[in-house]
């Protein structure tokens, strides 16, 4: 089943303890449309500025994620971040941001993208996630994410959009805020309350948890210690776990968590190098190789 | 196999966001018997004050503790920390600690207890822990636990201590000071090197992670949200793992995957109330069951 994607594009600038990337291919919905290209088609929608070389686009056609749905501004610039990580790889302070013409971003879905059953609204405002979501045709799972400025600044949105998606995907201080509970899993079934059928709640090297009113579960992250950069991991996360679920065409609970584990581990390679230059390097055996030392690890 | 266990005795003041409790008993010893106790006969090594009521002993003595090794000193008061947990229910602060005769416990190990293969050396001096261990005769196997003020403060005892221990046990702000490796994965293979076969690192909330010469693992947490008082949490994880070593008389790596994960049972219960008031509620049949329901949650 092919699944859609609306989100950022961006040029990353990153600084790391260890090394510095000026400029490099990042964006929720690039993150997520490469991981979950290990899986299913993708339709990526997303803005960017005339500074877009066509090569990005190419890299991402080559992996079966159709761009038709990626608007290019003549006389814009592209969404930029810059950032800097902390010794610990897992803080980070933004150091600029340019919005540019994502500031401006009304997503207008080509005509063939407006039937697909699989979902995802990437790092957006609620108003611009339900704005998407209104010109999608009867989908079959709808997921999101969120962020802490949207929790803060938009809340009565972002109340709207979470009695319409079937899915929220979010990270651990972004849950506690959003719920005031310091407990992860007490945070989880608070956000439940909320609307959604599931949530997902991000941990970053501590992997992730997930709630339904059924199922309440963690799983670990990957044991790694080449942290070379962690930007997107989150994205790959959603996108490796959503592009499962579009494979299986299900999101009964075998088949969810089946896709947690996958998205745990393309976010494990997402993390071992710059923007997508690790996830570049591997292919669908490498993530199944790792799924079963995966698997392993969590037998006893 | 009995497993002999040299630790702190003591009664905790614990203030949480929640309630409050005075002089509960606590100590890292006791944590780490009563846990170990689900699995395997235990022989305390500890000091207490003339402060000390009878009942606590019988309390451990009915878990088939064999308390021989614990010296009360006459005219001499009990250890005592006093502590309060922030509202994230992982930090804290000591408001006070009296060390009392702890301060001056020299351990001596009754004449049974020289013969002990499964030993653990909980909360100490590196001084301590070396003088109690030359007590032992051909021990099976040796775990010892850390922390920060030994490793500020009496590092070259510390690291004479490596040499001499099979397995060393520690939390991950523990291992990231004594080995200035930010990321835990690099953080464990550096301790494996100062001389330990094995090296665990508690990470609260998070689980433990597990490093070996030809292992590494990570085992998340029994998510809960009822989280009363997390003291003695990482004293009961060594105790349950530990127990049922002793219990199968093994460390092969197998068996050591499944202590970890009773490890982290036996905690999950004790965080559920303070002192060792859940502890007392539960058997071996509750382990059990809670460890049907952890490997049915890391199954997919």
């Amino acid at each position: 089943m092919p699944l859609l994607v609306v989100g950022s594009v961006a040029f990353d600038s990153i600084q790391t303890p260890a090394a510095t990337r000026e400029r490099v291919l990042g964006g929720s919905a690039v993150f997520f449309s490469y991981s979950a290209s290990y899986f299913a088609p993708v339709r990526l929608v997303g803005v960017v500025g005339e500074d877009w070389p066509s090569e990005h686009s190419e890299l991402l056609q080559k992996r079966n994620i159709d761009t038709a749905g990626l608007h290019v501004v003549q006389g814009g610039k592209t969404f930029f971040w810059k950032g800097k990580y902390l010794p610990n790889m897992n803080d980070r302070e933004t150091l600029e941001v340019q919005l540019n013409v994502f500031g401006d971003f009304k997503p207008t879905l080509p005509e063939h993208f407006r039937r697909s059953d699989f979902v995802f609204l990437a790092n957006g405002s609620p108003v611009t996630q339900l704005k998407t979501l209104e010109q999608v045709q009867q989908p079959k799972l709808v997921v999101a994410d969120t962020m802490d400025l949207w929790i803060r600044e938009q809340h009565a949105g972002l109340m709207e959009l979470m009695r319409r998606v079937d899915g929220l995907v979010m990270n651990d201080s972004e849950a506690k805020l959003l719920t005031g509970e310091e407990n992860l899993v007490a945070a989880g079934h608070k956000v439940l309350e909320l609307g959604p059928k599931f949530v997902v709640i991000k941990k970053g090297e501590h992997g992730a948890m997930f709630f339904s009113k059924h199922e309440t579960y963690v799983l670990p992250a990957f044991p790694t210690d080449r942290v070379v950069d962690p930007t997107g991991a989150g994205d790959s996360f959603a996108g490796g776990m959503m592009g499962y679920l579009a494979a299986k065409n299900s999101f009964e609970p075998k088949v969810l968590k089946e896709a947690m584990a996958y998205g745990i581990l393309v976010a494990s390679f997402n993390v071992e190098d710059f923007s997508l230059d690790r996830l570049k390097q591997i292919d669908r055996s490498d993530l199944d190789l790792r799924m079963e030392k995966y698997r392993k690890m969590l037998s006893f």
